[in-house]
């Protein structure tokens, strides 16, 4: 069944804001087999929504609206939709009891402006809005299924979620739902996936789409129908076995994620000293709850004296071979390991620019460490692309080091 | 002068990304005094994009269209253009000259397959494109002018600057362009900002809007015409008096660039100790080119060892306080400051979540030190939400005490 997408509002035609609602209604609506045709944008101006409501709900039988439905002087879309569709405004009731609950539930006084946000076009079924004030509503033109929805996403999705979905499959019949695994590879250029995966040749009714989330490729597979998932099962281990050890994660999950995970099931603790990457790598780890069980520390040493404290990096090191250099990488990763009594440790030293390259060292020259019980091991990288880029990558390139040293052990 | 803008491809409406680029059109247009009035967003189908393009083109004096002009199967706008504008494709000479170039330049082998990218509609004039292999082109319906551009961002916004806006000013003539002074405020609601800037009585021709990048609060002052800059330069003081020093940053510049500027200018260095917040302090102020001048080291001191070790948090504190304490907090600034021999330091202490709180200290308990050579001051926060939004309190919190400490050294 296909869908239109009306989103309302200035900030999102004069460069403030980019809209999100879209591709989240597209999203949603995908997963559940109906898809999005079109979407437009307009301003909150009254004789252009009240045009591009008439224009939507003429080509398609659902409209899903987002924006305009605040209580201020620019939130324009009720009464938009009463002209669109000659269905003059009253007060609400029901849309009344969910303004006044809100702001019960909140411990809020309310504004007399909120009012406004039960003023609705006659006939509408009210939808439930449990994070905000802006009751939403679904106005059946005969031809035409309009839901209308706030503009701010997190209660959109919300609603979207427990009001218009159910009311979707009631009135227009489930959809040919997709189904996707997603892979994230890293190390591999979206062209080389490919080639690996033609000739893995997965099973026809398997669509194989890809996406970039710098530096990771996204390898999409996706099937429809009742034996998606079943399909999916079959297909994902053979586009595993395809992409190798190159798959860092899957579905929703990060390669921070894979690496605490693999680093609180086997219980290993783990500690950082990061240069270049100035406690970037600290951050992705301590961004997933539980982190504790595993990071012992992390060390920020951008100077000479702080490596020479507490990472025991000899003198000599940085004197003859340099902060950015194999040695002292290894030295870093030795000695946040002893200091740390950690089981794995990593270090990170280079030169992220855009100053501070040499001929020999340009910008880009970064080297990692890794130390274990084992003895440490070092290599070098020459990254391109600007400060953002280098630290990204060497991040990236730290935590997929440890995965696979986890993963091997 | 009113600008509707097409984007194409089944990506933006299978939920895969968000359109980025209306608000990147939008954004330039309006520095230079024109107007996106709508923007229309259809699939990858011939129908739908020949119906798109004579829709848009029949309401707007200009279409701006992005997306589409790849070599591959799925790019339709140049036969969609051709058909929608009664032009039918032919190869254009000076579109296989670009091509060719592009490929000559980057020293890469052209597959037969782009050279599609040069059958165009007839009558067109080429638009160079410097990063990618598509090049852009201007057809003029007589009613409409229609610029066709790639949908890649970068390559978009380089051939809006360098292709469009000169073509838009030479044949419709200059806009009316706004200019814009952004003032970043931390510390105080939306609302609050407005009462004061009311209160402060600017002058009427000045706009006022308010933007939310969380916890930011950006306000935006808007002028247009020829005495714009000089009613700006007037207004942003009086602005500024009355924001008082709630005001963090100006323009693009964050909250962690003004502490960096302050700390450059003022030839302080700084050492961190983090907890809870795990590097992002660090890792916001090393994204900045030049944090070498200013940050000595970095702890990210997750386990007590660490804190006893590195920080010298008497073992007492950490047995009677406890880690997350004000107590605690105290030690680490002084314990980092010294251990560093740092002018400043900041420590931060507490529980993130969404696990670890108790009744006496819930989630979102955050403890901050400020190490000078005064002494430390220590503040205790209770703040609300899930483990992002305590987390990132925690760091706007510390890096705003820093900021408020280095304007008044």
């Amino acid at each position: 069944m296909n869908v239109s997408v009306l989103t309302i509002g200035d900030e999102l035609l004069n460069g403030e804001l980019s809209d999100t609602n879209t591709a989240a209604v597209a999203r949603r609506l995908a997963a559940h087999g109906y898809r999005v045709r079109e979407s437009l944008c307009v301003r909150d101006e009254m004789d252009d929504i009240v045009a591009a409501l008439q224009l939507m709900a003429d080509r398609r039988a659902v409209l899903i609206v987002t924006g305009g439905l605040g209580p201020t002087a620019d939130d324009l879309t009720a009464e938009a939709a009463a002209t669109a569709f000659g269905r003059p405004l009253e007060e609400n009731p029901a849309a009344q009891e969910e303004v006044r609950a809100y702001f019960l539930r909140h411990n809020l006084t309310m504004h007399p402006r909120n009012d406004k946000q039960a003023r609705l076009p006659v006939g509408v079924e009210i939808l439930t809005n449990r994070l905000g004030t802006a009751p939403g509503f679904r106005l059946d033109t005969g031809h035409c299924d309009c839901f209308f929805l706030p503009g701010v996403p997190t209660e959109m999705v919300a609603m979207l979620d427990e009001a218009v979905l159910p009311r979707l499959e009631r009135n227009h019949g489930e959809g040919l739902p997709t189904r996707e695994r997603v892979l994230k590879v890293f190390g591999l250029s979206e062209p080389k996936c490919e080639a690996l995966l033609v000739a893995a040749g997965l099973p026809e009714k398997v669509q194989v789409a890809f996406g970039v989330d710098f530096p990771f490729v996204h390898v999409k597979l996706r099937a429809s129908g009742s034996e998606a998932e079943t399909l999916l099962d079959r297909t994902e281990p053979v586009a595993r076995r395809a992409l190798g050890d190159f798959v860092v994660a899957t579905g929703d999950a990060s390669l921070a994620q894979t690496v605490a995970r693999l680093l609180t099931e086997q219980r290993k603790t783990l500690a950082l000293a990061e240069s270049c990457t100035g406690g970037w790598i600290a951050k992705q780890l301590t961004d997933l709850p539980g982190a504790s069980a595993f990071l012992e520390r992390g060390a920020v040493t951008y100077a000479n004296s702080a490596k020479r404290d507490w990472l025991k990096v000899p003198e000599a090191v940085l004197e003859t071979q340099g902060a950015v250099s194999a040695e002292c990488a290894r030295a870093m990763a030795k000695g946040i390991r002893e200091a740390a009594q950690a089981d794995v440790a990593l270090s990170v030293t280079g030169i992220a620019g855009p100053d501070g390259g040499t001929p020999g060292k340009p910008v880009g020259t970064v080297f990692i460490g890794l130390a274990t019980a084992s003895g440490e091991e070092v290599k070098g990288y020459r990254f391109s692309g600007d400060r953002d880029t280098v630290r990204r990558l060497s991040v990236c390139m730290a935590l997929d080091r440890l995965r696979r040293y986890l993963e091997k052990h």
